[in-house]
């Protein structure tokens, strides 16, 4: 058994977490919504996710939930990068123990759109925290909210 | 017609909001579950919610729209009480103003439980821009999550 | 020699940490302006201090600056309380691992006063990270901000 | 009179500011600091300024109070750009109502370095609040922290 991490085992992985995570679906993010090669999270507007319906608008409980699952993917992607070499099961213990500190949303915008997409990076990261900047664009780019989020890595 | 504003008005807005807010279904929410006289948001646990079904643990982003939530309908009663004497057509042309412009989430404890209480209160509000202060408890009153906003008022 | 941590000790510590920490005397911090029993930072006004020397009020530097060290301190005296049995080296050890990983402040209203208080309380602490509200107060009782902050602990 | 606003009037201003202001010189901060072309504000290492004298880096408090000091001026320098026309008393009228809502701040790493560099941008700007990033470098261009902050302009 290898242990390099391979793109087939972060999309299992990303598979594995959508079944654990009920609350993804009803948000309508599937395995397909997440791009490991950008860190990007996509996800098209649905009546559901209205805060106003007569504005059309995502909610904002809606745009903090992608933001918070947008920089926890991106801390996850970041500890598949830098954990090669270690064994799956060392890495799925690490995963596991990746928890939300806090975060900051900024709504800077009205959500308005068809298509978005979350994306994130890493500002800092060590051996307890890491903290991530993640941003929600439309499909005109518009910038509808960014977020700053602090995670317990290990 | 009179001007004061009475409880079944508040009753009538907050199904208006919820008709007009389909994400607040999603998570469960309706007319009964907001609670005037103590600015309280009441839900409870549902398969859906989970961010984790395998520790039964509530979503990070239903926490944070649910804080979001509260937070907001705190502004809105405040805003009620402060406005006695406003016509009803003044009163709704503030309340479609209101908006988060920021809010900060600390999430404390795992977010198990079968009955949760969002609540809040405000710390500071102004002509233009209110601070509010929420919190979510479990039935056995653990908190499981603060958070702090602004929003604009005027 | 004794593993118990006694007041004196805690008073040592904080002498020693305004010698080493040159710019809280810059904000007119001593060793007693700590006062651990009530887990508070007192300080006065001074023409320094000023943001705005027009209307007299305490600059917002200052008042992040000083709701961060309360946190800080009330952190500091959290790992006191829970230390007791461990070795004064092993407390030294832990107490130099404590950093601020973010803090947010919300700025009330104006600093207007002559004798600020300001405090805290721990929110949730952990093996890792604890999670401190702050509030500064004027000789009036006045709220003047507030903030919330996350320490790494170990 | 013209009605244009000059870069020695912004100059002027600042140089007002740091008067009235007194707890920017104790930051070491002058006109000289802050540079209208790149938005951003410099400053030396200082034995006063330190938060630890052992490890020779800047107070956290330090930090904050930069950050928000930058956020401002660089909500101070738009407001010029987007008041072209505007008289320059109805210019100073709006800018002595600018004030700091909130702020986040994220401590990344130790505030280690010789000369530092703060600069800021605009995330987005309206007619009541405007919400402004912050970040803080080092000479060696290591990013030391970041800020998020709303202010309100009108």
């Amino acid at each position: 058994m290898s242990n390099s991490i391979e793109k087939q085992d972060v999309q299992a992985l990303i598979e594995h977490f959508n079944v654990i995570r009920p609350f993804n679906k009803v948000l309508g993010l599937s395995a397909d919504s997440m791009d490991i090669e950008n860190a990007c999270v996509y996800f098209n507007m649905r009546e559901e996710l209205l805060g106003n319906s007569v504005y059309g608008t995502l909610h904002g409980g809606v745009i903090s939930a992608i933001l918070d699952i947008t920089g926890g993917f991106v801390v996850f992607l970041d500890l598949f990068k830098t954990s090669k070499g270690t064994s799956r099961e060392k890495l799925m213990e690490r995963l596991t123990k990746v928890a939300t500190i806090d975060m900051r949303v900024d709504y800077l915008r009205p959500g308005i759109g068809e298509e978005f997409t979350a994306s994130g990076y890493i500002l800092r990261t060590g051996s307890k925290v890491a903290v991530v900047r993640m941003e929600l664009h439309n499909e005109e780019n518009a910038l509808i909210a960014v977020g700053t989020a602090s995670y317990i890595v290990g």
